[in-house]
């Protein structure tokens, strides 16, 4: 089976590496060529162009950063995929462009398939993903993924994957609100932050977030994990999705307004608890 | 060691009987009296007023509602401490009382010491502490207390135990917040809700109140954890303290807001999982 991936980002190139350290023939792709440098030096096969890339591959696999990124990308190759050739994005974008992408693809397949479980999962291979398409599709891919994912999760059509990723960020976004809050109070409270860290892991108050970037963030280590920006232009999306539905969503709304403010700042490429730089102003 | 126990509500009536069970002798009190039948006929003393049920005692613990009915049991109990008597107040109060608490039972000694954990916390012995006060008096405490806690943090002087609470309570409300809204946008995208929460439970996205809530607030069962009546009580409770800080927090505003529009429908007694009633009506 012949591999291209295209997009060699934090996200997208250990997950290329994972694919070739299987054995599959690999070729890839990145808009900024230094980015496959590493990858050459394995010995992978570097492409110069996405149509290039993607011309007579069995499986094209996407991992680019915005909706206009994954269409541009899809139009690039569309015209040299071969006959049954499967295109899985797994890029974070709106259902809406999921679909438009299937369309421009077509007669090839697609699945929208976007990730959970951060650098550290891509680098990993431990992997979430959750997606959307055709169920034989799927079963054909699946040795594909596996490279990359712990745990595939088909939830429906075309577009059901990225649907399923929203919710997913809203439930991120939201708890990073709750945690953030909280603990800046508890700054504020003069108590022990290290305990109560503990206590507070140790019940109904717990999360993956609290217990992953609690500390880091009350050491003020901001550096690593998902940046704000990204998630910023994930509520994007789930907000005009929301829209489309004829919704506001309270809990997303404000997580938005909080980011927009960091990313006034500059401060894009922080990682989403730098959020605890806003509430600790609450109590200025 | 004599040991009184005061409230028994759903949290009180299995931490007495932790305490009886590891052989203390044990003297109960309630203020609606056929509470405390079913430890009656365990071969529990009950007195027939809280100043009788601690008037010699060496250990006193408090477990009742609201800031004022810890300050009235208080003045009920205060004349009749034994010197060097210990007063342990689990409720979940402002610091403020706490601290009142502590003046009017001195010279006997006091801890505040809100739990966390529910009432399956409670029932099986496993409930987290969080305690304010003097360090020797916890030391003096401590075989009391292992009776129903897994985990018994001390926090810092009188108050450090509520105030933790309260750091406590700010995440669980917003946790909340955000994983309703997103199972409620989830059910509106029609993606299929037993998957759904198999996968955000898998990666960043996860929390206790996912794991322990998702599945039944789905199901509409919102008839066993934690009373949304009381959480509405308790984000009362941290507004006022973050009041008199200057601060006003917007997470805990907005799940105040949303709790009392449940309880304006007569909902005191659900779980607090319930607020996926009115994340849904945002999609209606």
């Amino acid at each position: 089976m012949r591999i291209a991936f295209l997009g060699l980002g934090a996200m997208g190139e250990p997950m290329a590496r994972h694919i070739a350290d299987k054995g599959f023939a690999l070729t890839v792709w990145n808009r900024t060529a230094a980015r496959a440098a590493a990858l050459a030096q394995r010995g992978i096969a570097v492409a110069a162009s996405a149509g290039d890339a993607a011309c007579g591959a069995d499986v094209v696999l996407l991992c680019v950063s915005a909706d206009r990124d994954v269409l541009a990308v899809i139009d690039q190759i569309a015209p040299g995929l071969k006959p049954g050739a499967i295109v899985i994005d797994t890029s974070t974008v709106s259902a809406d462009t999921a679909r438009e992408a299937a369309q421009r693809v077509a007669p090839a397949h697609f699945l929208d398939a976007p990730l959970s479980g951060g650098v550290e999962g891509a680098r990993n291979g431990r992997l979430s993903v959750m997606v959307g398409g055709n169920a034989t599709t799927l079963v054909q891919s699946r040795p594909v993924l596996e490279c990359f994912a712990a745990r595939i999760t088909h939830m429906g059509e075309v577009g059901a994957g990225q649907a399923t990723k929203a919710v997913n960020q809203v439930m991120v976004a939201g708890i990073a609100e709750a945690v953030c809050e909280a603990l800046a109070f508890g700054e504020r409270l003069g108590l022990p932050t290290e305990r109560l860290l503990g206590v507070l892991g140790a019940g109904a108050a717990n999360s993956w977030f609290l217990e992953k970037r609690g500390a880091s963030m009350l050491d003020e280590r901001f550096d690593s994990g998902f940046k704000l920006g990204l998630l910023h232009k994930d509520l994007g999306i789930v907000r005009a999705m929301a829209e489309r539905l004829g919704a506001h969503l309270p809990v997303v709304n404000a997580a938005y307004a909080d980011y927009q403010t960091l990313l006034d700042e500059g401060r894009f490429d922080e990682e989403i608890s730098a959020l605890i730089r806003l509430k600790r102003r609450l109590f200025a």
